[in-house]
């Protein structure tokens, strides 16, 4: 068989093997989890042993010593891998939940109940640890998964990926419902995409080329976000202590990661009294500010902002900063530079907070908290697959709920039409 | 502007006008569904002259009578076509529903809101009602809508849409909340698949060609069911009586639709006792039989059934019937053979019965009762938008609330992640 046929097979075999997944009880997934747990951390000898020839790999190509990082096993993060199958264990199943149930005039008992989505294909960059957390929330939501990562990381996934397998064959549970594309070629990444018959959905986990790579050669349904530009939006009746600590911990916390802040809002009523003291706040700890006309007459220390910089998702110690009339020209600033992730609004006026919290229509709206809380583990969830800024489906962080669908159960005693 | 950029123009204005109807009012939009349907109402006469010039173009182009007859608009359909939208208008707003509200460790209260999806596309053919049914359902939503109607009724669906734009002008709503694309080139479809920056959800609504030609053709989350090949099964505990009239109800009250049975399944265990019984009642309603050996063989009435026919959806009154050894059996067969539309398991037994309720996974899932059941107004809806028979975002019949999504909100009182 070519590459393009056996991942027709592989796909096909997932679909078949995700209704038996599907159907397999709340105690065997769990049980099947904490196996899993279990093997990788008796398998670390082997999998350091893979991961070493990937690594050699990698710097025989050059890869960065960040890149190199990355990609790198050793005991204590096979530790933190298996620890993470082991939380993914102790969640609650969503599968079988009935969300909803109510009764017609003609006494047909009517419901919705959570099901699997059916086979979810995962396609990821350099971290080998994806291929335990991902499969393991796949199969814990009932699902079949298949997935593809990156070429850096080949022989580590693989090595990964026939642990998680040797349990499945241990259990007599399918094989199928988890398999990895063995090809580093391009040629089986778009196979995957076009098997639309047997796999449900696509969730990318990596930069913009890859994601956009994925949604422009996909036949299935992608669950994406491209990027986080977050907005604070300091309105006129802050507490100017919390607005600076919240400022802070969303810019600084962790710059390069989605969540972080990338625009500030000032009233202008506030402008001459908090924008020096944050200026001064910001720059001490090393962050670049680039403002508009009114917020750089209060803070010379700031460079010009220009157009393209309200649309930028900098990832570094950079902020744009711009003064506005009033919430509705913080909302129109919003609703047109924003990416649908995260916004906050830091005020102490009971309306305001309300309205701006109906109003904007990103993925996570907050009132007086750090951006940085956008994060399926902050926000309660358990885990996070990924997050959505696309409103189909589901819409901001996502955890293993996202990961299944509900069906209409209908109870009856007889009913016809009439 | 040719046809691509006015197509492009219309979806901008859509887009831009549809964060100005996610933040309308539950009176407003009432208010506005209410005075739409009195307007079409006073506009009858006119929308019956423009109506004619459609029906006479199809006598020209030959259609069938039964095309003529979709098409025609009189006093009564006039009425009736208000009429729905006054229903439309007393549903409930799903938009600001707060589904589920949690609290985090840190006193962060967490939430999901529910919000609009932004800017829906529909695409149907000759119905001239669904200009109106359709539009009225996504406003109502907090949705934009861009209607794009079969060149049939081209006259009938403009002079709707400019009866219904009419209450949107009079009410200083922005009028690009509801647009119709002027133009029935082929073309101006296919731009409007392109959209995927303005339109967030394309519906098509129509005959199984439409579909495929909207699902091959768009960039957009398409949201779709091809056909319903629904299924029965007739355990071995059945009563008999509501067998019998859940079958007839099934295949008989409206053959021509998508949620007609079309295969019947029997336990072996009653197969020389029930089947002879249906055959007769089934072969005397008109119905052709076409069964596996096991089905002829109790019913020599009926004509053999090849492998196709499990797949068939005839919308007619032939149903395919097979004999079956149990339970697994059952829902092998259905797995197998479902588009995952509605299955029905007519039991007495509870174990059974739950069984199949948690195993077959299609959309709508049954216990002693009509495949008929399934559609949105029978399950409780309120009002059905389309039909989804493919997992994400909304599975099974859609009504308001699968026109919005859910946005995470987050109060807090100064909270910083650590």
């Amino acid at each position: 068989m070519n590459i393009a046929e056996q991942v027709v097979t592989i796909a096909k075999n997932a679909r078949e093997a995700s209704l038996i997944m599907a159907r397999t009880s709340t105690t065997i997934k769990n049980d099947m989890l904490l196996n899993m747990a279990i093997a990788l951390e008796n398998s670390a000898p082997t999998l350091i042993a893979e991961n070493r020839k990937d690594l050699e790999t990698g710097q025989q190509k050059g890869l960065s010593s960040a890149m190199l990082d990355r990609l790198m096993l050793n005991e204590g993060r096979i530790k933190g891998i298996a620890d993470a199958l082991r939380e993914i264990a102790a969640l609650p199943d969503p599968v079988g939940e009935v969300t909803k149930m109510w009764k017609r005039p003609n006494e047909l008992m009517v419901g919705k109940m959570r099901i699997p989505l059916g086979t979810i294909g995962i396609i990821y960059e350099s971290r080998p640890n994806v291929t335990a957390d991902a499969a393991a929330l796949c199969l814990k939501a009932g699902n079949a998964v298949v997935l593809r990562g990156g070429s850096e990381a080949i022989h580590s996934n693989r090595a990964i990926a026939a642990v998680l397998q040797g349990v499945l064959k241990e259990m007599k549970l399918p094989e199928a419902v988890l398999s990895l594309i063995p090809f580093t070629e391009r040629e089986g990444v778009l196979e995957m995409l076009k098997q639309e018959e047997s796999i449900d959905l696509i969730i990318p986990r990596g930069g913009e080329s890859l994601i956009r790579f994925v949604v422009e050669n996909s036949r299935i349904p992608v669950i994406k976000h491209y990027k986080g530009v977050c907005h604070i939006f300091v309105d006129q009746s802050a507490d100017f202590d919390k607005a600076e600590q919240i400022i802070i911990n969303s810019k600084t916390q962790r710059p390069g990661v989605c969540n972080s802040l990338e625009t500030l809002l000032i009233h202008k009523d506030v402008a001459a009294e908090f924008i020096p003291r944050i200026a001064a706040t910001l720059t001490a700890l090393g962050v670049e500010l680039r403002g508009d006309d009114a917020f750089c007459s209060a803070a010379p220390i700031a460079k010009s902002a220009t157009e393209e910089d309200w649309y930028t998702e900098y990832l570094e110690l950079i902020l744009s900063c711009r003064v506005v009339d009033d919430l509705d020209a913080a909302i129109a600033h919003i609703n047109r530079y924003c990416s649908l992730h995260t916004e906050s609004i830091i005020t102490s006026d009971y309306s305001r907070a309300q309205r701006f919290i109906r109003e904007v229509n990103s993925s996570c709206v907050m009132v007086n908290a750090s951006t940085r809380f956008a994060d399926g583990g902050q926000l309660g969830l358990g885990a996070e697959i990924g997050i959505s800024t696309t409103k189909l489906h589901s819409f901001g962080p996502m955890g293993l709920e996202d990961l299944t669908t509900t069906k209409f159960i209908v109870y009856g005693d007889g009913q016809v039409r009439e």
